[in-house]
């Protein structure tokens, strides 16, 4: 079969046939219907830092995906030949603390597929048979190609308690955008976005932002205090790793506040904590992965009764040989979601 | 001034002119704009077991209004005549168990302004400055004449989690039309209504609820069962005090589901504890009156920032005078909401 | 090796010669150090309605126990011979929505051992790797011996929120017992205990009750109102599954308390909700099981740190072939926890 | 009478004869019995930036003390002469967000007593009736004389959830001493603590801390992680405001931990949010004040009932006219609480 891989410690990616995977014993074959591209497949593709550091290639990677099981291994009982699934790609050990304690998506030795192991750009993938999801019919393939990156945003989400909140989602990359509609179908009642892209802003109000702004061009804080008549923003949820944003973030905090960082910072940053965390009593929470599967639960819920509808992201569909095309795309800035067909 | 009072021990009330009151230190006095009919107005009227026990007449009743600031006596300082206003009828002792720590609205020593004291019936009511809610000048004056209900609504909806959830409201009074509404506005994904009146169940399919059932005639478990695919409600808010709407809410709720119970049963019920909560690890909430004052604050950015929209349940305006009218209205069980207009 | 199995259906036990499991992928065979007797095996032996429904003979039964590894089938990675060793004998689906959800403790397909496959009144068992839990070397084996009732008890307490809290315990059986222990190691600031059994209650004192009474002949709720300032109690953990300790627990509890559900009641009792949840905004909560698995590392944590003591507990030690004695001091009621040595 | 007071805006305090209070309406005179110093009097004293720019002389400072009612002002019902008492100084102005949606501890216009208004280093106090705590007689007057702080040591373990859980408290001075002691108990199973005062750490020893550390010179996150078995601590309670022990802090936790942060850096401190609090899900939380009056309800049950008892950090008391020696001895690092007596 065709796969997507990384032969060597090096920028660039390879299109190449490779032998396809079959199931051993609890393993289940999925044939890829589509996968999506993530902003982590752009930094694999140019062999950044944490490429380097972590990737040991060969490696197909990609692992954002749906497809139909195509066959099972030995031992596999509630899954069969045809059934539409996608699968949580972080495999965990299951012995420690985290994974004891329920919260094994933070667990101490996981092996991402697509990172550790092979993903998904390819035709087949081959993964333990509790890591497959099995999908409602209501869910088209399209979206159900990147239910990873969604996760990430609903896990973030569910952890802001937006329910009949006001909401700032600082930063509209996709994991952003998607913030955006769950934050609307959880139930908050105003959602505020902002981005330093005007296509970004753009997407976010696409996604139901009730308000979008550039900090670069306008007064957040001002007019958030107009909109809110003084009250402060119950949650920020951040999403871009950018200390500015950040700090903006918990000026526009209500006392008593809820901070959700899932944004990555590539450096420390400096925090007033008496100001914006200790005298305010802001609650500020980490968020990482997705609840397994409690998340997984909950966003095919939030899908399949039509509450969360995320089709204005999803920008482009390319075949999957069109890889290259995909990435410069990415890093264009000038996307949404990308999606990938493998037999295209 | 004009107040609908009860002046004697007996079924019955009273149009009938009483001196305006006047505001004492920390009071303020509010000329009534809109004033709606409770069920316990009904009950008041009609001088039922509960009433004769807890109403000394005379009474001015009455604890849902709306209206404007006449006049503040000494020591009021944030509020000012001309001021848009509603009112938390629940004045409570400040110093027993539940109002030290947190919990007032479930004070043991409370007085209820329409029940113990004087309340809205009337063209004016005074009232502890503690007691008043301003409002924001988006919310219309029939729904602020109901904000005592509505919040009733808003407590036991937030205090069921709902956000993301499947919801089952068993119960379409007022209480339960506006569940539905505010189930909606706080991210429930989908929300089913049950009871016995076409007429309620057509109020509720306008309220927002996906599907309404009357158990009389339909398989309401079985429906429920096939539209969620075996998983089971995930929370069920109890508006009916009926021992049957109980058991079938029990029956449709999934396992680690949780149950709201605000419906007052008469007597005392029969739970299969074993089978409803224990192996099932149920929970159950108890739910009276509205958070001070944070349901408040809720409810009013649920409406100010139009999530929540209650028009539908509005189907009476009559001058207050007319009140014998809308006692009717409401025994017949053919009207949401009455309101009253007391200069009408 | 030595067995106690239940060979066809009707009261009483075998003593027998059975051949040793063998594990196979993924299983672990574990020495039998010490098991102890649970209530629920008095049901077996005696052959009550509920066993002759669930057991199928031929079956080794037993449920709570310690040992050592005796060995490892393939796939087991972070277990070895020699290690010790208890286990979660709820053995779970991992697909129904409980299991997805965080909550396999009320899976809707699970099998237990002792129950629904062979148990460990034997010298060797066979279990699933994911179900075996290491234990820390500072736990004495009779301890170790019914870590699955302890973790009955942790789980109670843990769901009653005690810390800092007044504590009612209805019920003195052994999961009474441990949840006295459990409630002061957790930070119950006044644990209370009620039984009918003069026997218990010592017990119950020694487990660390601040106060035991016997409703039979003491004014509960009187003294309780005493020792309180008026105040009501926290939290109530009904232990029993009498009627009667259940409506006691509800007069004692505060407005906003919390009553936590354990023992099973044989058939529906009747609960007067507007009175004891609605009013009083009490909040309910079934327990079954113990989570899996972050109730076994808070008992192993409180255990290991030595802050929780369950010694006077265990009032008899016996040879596991004098299994008819263990089961007449279970049926007297003069007995805490009976353990029983394979080998002795 | 003789109070201690703050006269111009300069270092130094002045001892002087002042006319005492008397209560208006809604408020209670109270008799001073004992106070006690906090390091806030210190920097008043010293008049440093921050007393500067917020305290207006002439002012009567000191914010920590109990005594008894002398005389109570027009409308006071629930409280009379003789009652003994303490107060909460936080006067709030009950009508911003925290106020309204009961978080008054955060109130954005609060009035302190002691640094906005006359304080308790005096005779005699007079304070609205709704600042006074009844207290029961089991306390005794130097353990109730600093109930303010103590209360800031209960919010803070009690916002920790440490009931089961390890705990690290960084910084010991009599905010963190005491916190060990509530910690212990509210049901923590280790306690360890980390100062750089030899004296500090003898007495948080004496305070329960199962282990001190002093960072200087020990290896705290290596032992830590011996004594705990590899898993990391569960919660970090800050109380230094030292950016050292706060990273200190963040690397000893484990994976989806707890930060509770009290102590104020006097400047922004560096955070790596991605290694500490994002890719493990740290929870973060400030802690301000004390709730109210949650916090003074589990205060005085942790005393009355005996779990908490905090004799070893009372180490000197003194005549109030003995002030000067008091700051002195506050200055010099080596006393817990000292306790002041007006009227020896």
């Amino acid at each position: 079969m065709k796969a997507i891989r990384k032969l060597s410690p090096q920028a660039g990616f390879d299109w190449v046939d490779v032998a396809p995977p079959q199931p051993g014993p609890d393993e289940v074959l999925v044939k890829i219907a589509h996968a999506s591209v993530c902003g982590t497949d752009v930094h694999i593709t140019d062999w950044d830092d944490w490429s380097a550091s972590r990737i040991k290639p060969p490696l197909t990677y990609g692992h954002e995906f749906c497809g139909h099981i195509e066959a099972v291994g030995p031992g596999v009982e509630h899954l069969a030949k045809g059934d539409y699934v996608s699968a949580e790609m972080h495999i965990t050990c299951g012995i420690c603390g985290p994974c004891m304690s329920g919260k094994p998506h933070i667990c101490s030795d996981v092996q991402i597929a697509g990172i550790d192991r092979d993903g998904c750009y390819a035709e087949y993938i081959v993964l333990p048979k509790r890591q497959i999801i099995k999908l409602p019919p209501s869910i088209p393939l399209h979206v159900a190609s990147c239910l990873d990156a969604v996760g990430n945003a609903v896990h973030s989400v569910e952890r802001g308690h937006v329910s009949g909140q006001s909401v700032l989602i600082t930063g509209c990359g996709p994991i952003g955008l998607f913030s955006i509609a769950v934050a609307r179908a959880l139930g908050a009642t105003r959602v505020f976005a902002t981005d330093l892209s005007p296509y970004r802003l753009e997407l976010a109000e696409k996604m139901g932002a009730h308000r979008v702004f550039n900090p670069a061009q306008e007064d957040v804080l001002g007019t958030l205090d107009q909109l809110l008549r003084g009250r402060g923003i119950d949650v920020v949820i951040e999403m871009s790793g950018a200390e500015a944003a950040l700090t903006q973030g918990f000026e526009a905090l209500k006392p008593g506040g809820r901070m959700v960082l899932l944004g990555l910072p590539t450096k420390p940053v400096q925090i007033d904590l008496t100001r914006h965390i200790i005298l305010k009593e802001t609650e500020v929470v980490g968020v990482h992965g997705r609840r397994m599967f409690d998340t997984w639960l909950l966003m095919l819920e939030l899908l399949d009764s039509g509450q969360l509808n995320l089709d204005p992201i999803f920008t482009h569909q390319l075949a999957m040989s069109d890889f290259g095309q995909a990435i410069d795309l990415m890093r264009s800035g000038q996307a949404g979601k990308v999606v990938l067909n493998p037999t295209a």
